[in-house]
């Protein structure tokens, strides 16, 4: 059994790879919801949906969120009519939405809805929300607190960071089955995912970073940052707003306490050879995902770091 | 100013001729909400819609309902769901319906969101619900009870029907306006809408119909019978549960209290010609509206009818 902790945009890719290498029963997947909200009065769960389309292989490649080939006439609509219209959601993707929503106004939990939404999109895997207790992520910049959304969508991350917090965090519990998950896993695989406002609010729910110290399972992060900046998104700014400088380095300081190795990228390799002092060991290759088959090596990689023992999983170049 | 009664598809039709004629400001559209129903968590006001559809000239001509153009991606997504998809909503559609549950949310009435929708829609006509409160047509047939919709749409009318009630309606009161925009016309219009589901609705509202006798105003209805059968629909054995005789007798039974004047076909000018004993008055025409010219032509008709004085008005051949 594989659980993989992530977020959506690039965690989605890697779980892209993942999906295509491993039988679906032995994939769990515990996702972000920091970055849920109410829209247009529906629930939307960005990167839930992101991981189920990508494992349903119905997530758009071009645009990397939403459904393949769907259309925005709704959003065309709400546009029109002068409701707020910065969160694309397209025609298809709306069912998504509205179901999660009516399951939630029937008492479903949020893990409920993402096992059902799932299931009925064919998906084998399972998905598993951080927590069923709402936990926002809240970014504080000069214009305001903003939610992630606000942030990183409406305002396209160009706020400087003054801090980040995750309200609702502390009193929020683990979703069924998630701690067992990464305790009874065979490998643990860390997404390379933004550290802070993707893997950060998992590691917030409490018990979870607990659970990732004493698992038995090799705990694998992909990084996603590359020398002095993220691969994509605001990944950098997001980690200087928590003191951590935004290389391997200080990606290695935040999950120290329960990160066995962390596959970097090929030009990180002399930095991470001087590094390897706080019990992480380092690993590199071309970690940069442009193509199907780069997901598959990646995914292939990080297994083999993980399951070093499993004679079906081969080692990327 | 000119008030019109209406339901949705037959309704729209005699609308969408009034508009051509008159300057929007002069158009009041008191319009049933009997059908109103609850439809995957949201608020459907299926023939405001239709209404504010045809005013904005957005209405789909080959379907009589929904946005001209619309695409139906969301309802695949939800019937692929295994959620209920017998009730045909657009994806730009959706937003309408959107809006309007969020306004409703934020404690806005059905008038408002009516209003509001119109304004946004570019309408300059006043499209008024029949009432605020929620009154809803209820059909009771040998399977059960069934919302119109249930009726209508989903089983198709084809249940025989043994009662008609308007759930709500005793404690219902009219839509802010409504009374007035009866009492203060110039004429009051009777679209040619199912009798039974969509204007006896509106006359169920505690003093709609009463406002309909004591108006100054001329009170002319266009039939939406011919010979002993409906243009389209259910309205015939609708009439029937009802003790009504589905022909041009028993509309005008139906409406004699209130009805100065009613339109019908021409080949039922003979039958016209041996009842006009209930102090209803008759006028025979080509009452089928095919075409934007027949629908124009009988909006003219109506009005020359209600308005003789009005030099401005020609009436129809």
């Amino acid at each position: 059994m594989i659980t993989v902790l992530t977020g959506g945009t690039g965690g989605a890719k890697f779980v892209d790879g993942l999906r295509r290498i491993l039988p679906p029963e032995e994939l769990t997947i515990i996702v972000n919801t920091g970055d849920d909200h109410d829209w247009w009065g529906l629930y939307v769960s960005p990167d839930i949906d992101s991981i189920t389309y990508v494992l349903a292989g119905i997530l758009s490649p071009e645009r990397g969120w939403g459904v393949r080939g769907d259309t925005f006439h709704c959003l065309q609509g709400m546009k029109e009519f002068g409701e707020p219209s910065w969160f694309s959601v397209g025609d298809r993707d709306l069912a998504t939405h509205l179901l999660r929503t009516i399951l939630l106004s029937r008492g479903r939990t949020l893990s409920e809805t993402a096992r059902i939404i799932a299931e009925k999109l064919g998906v084998r895997s399972r998905v598993l929300p951080m927590s069923d207790q709402r936990v926002q992520t809240r970014i504080q910049t000069p214009v305001g607190e903003l939610s992630f959304e606000e942030y990183f969508v409406k305002r396209r991350y160009q706020d400087p960071v003054k801090s980040v917090r995750f309200a609702g965090a502390s009193e929020s519990k683990p979703a069924p089955g998630a701690l067992e998950a990464i305790t009874k896993a065979d490998a643990v695989l860390i997404a390379p995912s933004n550290p802070i406002t993707s893997i950060g609010p998992i590691l917030a729910v409490p018990g979870i970073r607990d659970a990732l110290r004493e698992t038995a399972a090799k705990v694998v992060a992909v990084s996603p940052i590359i020398g002095n900046a993220a691969v994509s998104g605001p990944a950098a700014s997001l980690m200087a707003s928590q003191n951590l400088s935004a290389t391997i380095a200080g990606l290695a300081d935040y999950y120290a306490d329960f990160l066995d190795m962390l596959i970097v990228h090929d030009s990180d390799a002399e930095t991470a050879h001087a590094l390897s002092s706080n019990g992480v060991e380092f690993v590199s290759t071309d970690i940069l995902m442009r193509t199907t088959e780069d997901k598959v090596r990646i995914a292939n990689s990080a297994l083999a770091c993980a399951l070093p023992e499993n004679a079906d999983v081969q080692v990327a170049s």
